[in-house]
């Protein structure tokens, strides 16, 4: 316990990992202009009256509008409106302007697309140091399943549902076998069950699996030489994956390219037939997400990108690189 | 705005979107007992004077305790400090029997292994409808960095850092192509780098990538046939996972089974062969988990598995059934 050295910058790190979720409180001023800011020491207090509490800075410029308006209202953000918040979390900014509000009780200004309101009534003031707790009776309120926007150690965070105890990994697949617990074995798994939802695809478009990893790279990158490609693949261009690329040029749906490090490009029928396979990919894809549980998806993308970004840093940011260099016109080109 | 329908299960719902960490929060009673009881509603309030605040319901049996004494502590839990949290959200039980406690400021019982801890002094006690809202300025505290247990909906959650919007993927690549946006690419890149990275091991061992997928497979389910194979394995085992089958039996690594489906089963190279490789594959993936930021990987792990359990659900359960039937005598016989 670190009782000599209580710096403020410490102390608010240590505040600071206490989960939250993130609320925007709305007012009305004394001359009925819109007031409203980012909080999150917003919690619950009381069921029955139904009560609920945050702290405003004493030093707040929204301050006199809570302390003239009795009436106000909580907005718990949903994942996707960290827009908002940072917005209402400025100074003195036209926070409402362009925003589509509607007008709850009193007037005061209510917000759209949040995970939950909360429409409240003062019913004490409380001194709490540099900030005064305001109580509020909750008067009205209404609800939507969403992903919440969470705020942890100072930064934005992702919450995703924990297992329930049952379906946590059993230990008799972990002595010594691969089982569903090991990362290793959950990438195989998925990839190649992602793959068999698109494999008719590819058989109705005559590609193996390894014309089809060839012709995705192509699509990212034209102007790939068969040794970038080795390096970009990982290793998985071996025999079969040459033999794939030897395949697609004897059938013209990819070609060497004028330069004199006989890079490969896509045809057009090449580039027809990537783009039909990746946008029946695609499909599946936005099937499979949605089955997932709202916000999960967003949350599984970013964490497997942070992954390949540490399975082989150095290799993900060459590759990174390439496509940032074709990224564009090659989009261009394709559309 | 349900102003009519204010029922208490739906308004405990509203609240419940407001995502929190998870406190234990501690004191002597006045015979000197240990006092500690899970609680949700902590939250900061002024930095200077340094204050917190907490709501604690009238009808608690820990009220007299918190009355009494005016030395309590909190702690902010861990994500691995679940089980903690359940213990200290019962009534009436020993919930300090066999736990480790250091003493704090008047003897107030300390939990260890916590996120942050604050040794506080209760300040103000506010009236909060069925609560007592307890302010108590900080005296001492203490901060490790963890990842934090999380309470959403009415259950426990993951948190995990969202990215910051520089990171956020690039729409360019998104008009037509296959890039680090899409899930299947994902998927795809995962798994081949980090096969890549044990790939060595696999050579060494004089083994394909089938037929690693093959010998994996059969240390999980000694017994199969290859048309299980075929059917768990999603179709991976086309021609060239044919071949990897015959080349394993020819090589004696597996064996036909004396059954009259003919199942395959591993001989006892062919099973030291295959724990020699999973045994680096499972070190590879610590030294990955390991740079990935901290608690992320159980929530990857958690949401491939969910996600597994969508892409192909039937295929999945059928899969899983076949394990739990073989799993703990197979590990057994591989220990």
């Amino acid at each position: 316990m670190s009782e000599t050295n209580f710096d403020a910058a410490e102390f608010r790190r240590a505040l600071g990992s206490f989960a939250t979720g993130v609320t925007i409180i709305t007012t009305r001023s004394a001359d009925g202009a819109p007031v409203g800011l980012t909080v999150n020491s917003f919690n619950s207090v009381s069921l029955n009256p139904p009560l609920v509490l945050w702290s405003l800075a004493t030093s707040s410029l929204s301050l006199p509008a809570f302390q003239s308006s009795p009436n106000w209202a909580v907005h718990v953000l949903a994942a996707d409106q960290h827009g908002l918040s940072g917005r209402f979390a400025k100074r003195g900014e036209d926070k409402f302007s362009g925003l589509d509000t509607e007008a709850g009780i009193d007037g005061v200004p209510l917000l759209r697309g949040c995970m939950a309101r909360f429409q409240c009534r003062t019913a004490f003031q409380y001194e709490g140091g540099d900030h005064v707790i305001f109580i509020g009776e909750v008067r009205a309120f209404d609800r939507n399943d969403a992903a919440p926007l969470v705020f942890h150690g100072g930064r934005y965070a992702h919450a995703t549902l924990r297992d329930p105890p049952e379906v946590q990994p059993r230990s008799a697949h972990l002595e010594g076998s691969f089982g569903d617990h090991f990362l290793g074995y959950q990438l195989g798994r998925s990839h190649f069950r992602f793959l068999a939802q698109i494999r008719r695809y590819l058989t109705d478009a005559h590609l193996s699996d390894e014309d089809f990893y060839v012709l995705s790279a192509l699509t990212l990158k034209p102007g790939l030489s068969t040794a970038d490609l080795d390096a970009g693949m990982a290793g998985i261009l071996d025999e079969s994956g040459h033999r794939a690329v030897e395949s697609l040029l004897q059938r013209g749906l990819v070609r060497r390219g004028a330069g004199s490090d006989a890079e490969l490009e896509l045809t057009d029928s090449g580039r027809d037939s990537a783009l039909r396979v990746i946008g029946a990919a695609k499909a599946v894809e936005e099937q499979v997400l949605q089955r997932l549980g709202p916000g999960e998806a967003p949350v599984l993308k970013s964490l497997l990108a942070r992954l390949l970004n540490v399975i082989d840093p150095a290799a993900n940011a060459l590759w990174q690189e390439k496509n940032l260099d074709a990224g564009a016109p090659a989009a261009a080109r394709m559309r």
